[in-house]
């Protein structure tokens, strides 16, 4: 089969690979029909996540049909139509136990990461019955493919974690995919104010027409004070880290309010400065979280009733076998204006 | 009246100070009966604390009794027996409304920092009907002292905050008088293991007897893989931080597992680092808070019906007469083996 190949910090290429075959008893076998590409695996090809070795088949996203199942799969078989979780969770160790499947001691983020992933004609996916969901009938397979990972990673990690309400006022630093996969899954609750902030003019029109009520572009500065001025010197109830560099952390330790949450979703490389010296006495809450995909059926259910579009996202089209063109036009997302690219087998 | 004054950085005296007259509708007038001594006193005494000018009386915890209220008083009147909270409350503000009193708008931490304390013969305190309570009949005043302050601000910002729960873990760094009357309330929610960590073996000692289960001493370094050995391997559901400084936040990462909480209690002066290049996807929390002093009527339940004995903090007494030594003995706790001190009037 053919397969887009992480070889190496800078290199990666279209190989010929042996179709995958099971190899325990909850493994099921997955003819993809179409994936995507995610931030996390340009940061891959850079070389900045030490888990995935050279050689490794990309991709942690996507839906596809049931090509064979293990002895132990009970509920799928071959011919049903399956959306991928990113997360893979044996649903039995004492972390899945308690919901928190990203921290599975035998899955978490695997695919296209320590195993092979789905940026191929075909892939393995371990505990089947707890990491793939039936795909209704009738519905949009690429509404569907942000359903893997970028819409329960705003929702859970953003909005859930922010703990947005009804007349809260809410700030999303960063307007990329995730950041607005935030902002669909926020509306959800109500919030009062939703106030997007990017340097991208683009994704910030973007994301007033996802339903941001307020845009900064902050490119030229100011962006706390423009912040507190929109919220009557408050600050904002909820600030979502949607970025992952330190600037924009400090950014939300700049909006936050009093009695307000600082919900983290961004990959950090790096440590940032906590300004503790400010904040020891201003009861504000920091959260940090690997996506669970626990919302994912709740979410799909979302999808199917029109409550959210997350096929808007979906900004650019391919054939696997120009994926490389895909790489490229999600790598210059500034000049393309790329939000979520689509590859269809 | 006698009165114990700031008088600038490294410098402080006993002063004869008029009596403080009501000022607003809201105010009482209370007779000092028992007072103590907080570390927050000692920051403001090296000049840490730039809201509290020279010429302050310092203090924020005691009980009195009342001698005298303003026409807007309707809970107490004169020779009612008071506890006084450390935070001031109008009960009418935004913040106030959502339970957020330290951030009262014309309240918060303000006696003995922004205005007058309770390290006098009378105070005066604003806001009386919602920042005074009555003291039940045959109430310890001594135990009472410490729900001024340090029994809500260990429960409140370290056992709430930290989402204690029964069968949990938690690790307390710094077994001070904050530290240890977070050990004691978190016994409420009968936590599996409670880890005490500090650099001194007599307060360690205190804290065995106190009910943690496990006390280490950091002073040797190798806490954090101590800990872990004590967890399984899994760090600790719930870290409370009641130090303050870079060194006791950073171990607070080390020892917390993934899914738990870091809970700030400690008062810091300078930034920290927050280690989110590798935190991003444990699914933390971290918490800051200025005491609410929400809890203060439940917590004075526990003591009456001798749930917690608060008393077991009082190491020293004194009369007023000589706070000087009074002061100087908390200052030096290390030698002298202080916890709380009482001083009488």
């Amino acid at each position: 089969m053919r397969a887009f190949v992480y070889r190496g910090p800078g290199s990666k290429a279209v190989e010929d690979r042996p179709k995958p075959e099971i190899q325990a008893p909850g493994d099921a076998i997955v003819r993809m029909v179409k994936t995507t590409i995610c931030g996390t695996d340009l940061h891959i090809l850079k070389g900045d996540v030490a888990t995935c070795a050279p050689g490794r088949i990309l991709g942690h996203e996507g839906v596809g049909v049931i090509d064979s199942v293990g002895p132990g799969v009970t509920n799928f078989r071959p011919g049903d139509r399956v959306l991928i979780s990113c997360i893979s969770s044996c649903g039995t160790c004492e972390n899945c136990r308690r919901g928190m499947y990203s921290h599975c001691t035998t899955g978490g983020w695997i695919l296209g990461n320590r195993i092979d992933g789905t940026q191929a004609e075909y892939v393995r996916t371990p505990h089947a019955d707890t990491s793939l969901y039936p795909i209704p009938d009738g519905a949009d397979e690429e509404a569907l493919v942000m359903l893997s990972d970028i819409l329960p990673t705003g929702f859970e990690c953003g909005v859930l974690n922010g703990k947005l309400a009804p007349g809260s006022t809410v700030a999303i630093v960063g307007a990329g995919p995730i950041g607005l996969a935030a902002l669909l899954t926020a509306q959800f609750y109500s919030p009062a104010q939703i106030i997007m902030i990017d340097l991208d003019d683009n994704r910030l029109a973007v994301a007033k027409q996802f339903g941001a009520t307020h845009v900064v572009n902050s490119r030229g500065g100011g962006v706390a004070e423009d912040v507190r001025v929109l919220t009557g010197g408050r600050g904002v109830d909820t600030a979502i880290e949607a970025v992952g560099v330190p600037a924009t952390f400090l950014l939300c330790q700049d909006i936050v309010g009093a009695g307000g949450t600082i919900a983290n979703v961004g990959v950090h490389g790096q440590k940032v400065d906590l300004h503790l010296e400010r904040l020891w006495s201003e009861n504000i809450t920091i959260t940090t979280r690997l996506v669970d995909t626990v919302t994912t059926p709740m979410l799909l259910k979302t999808v199917q009733s029109g409550k959210i579009d997350p096929a808007r996202l979906v900004t650019h089209r391919f054939p696997f076998d120009r994926i490389l063109d895909a790489y490229a036009t999600f790598g210059r997302a500034a000049d393309t204006k790329a939000l979520k690219v689509i590859i269809a087998m």
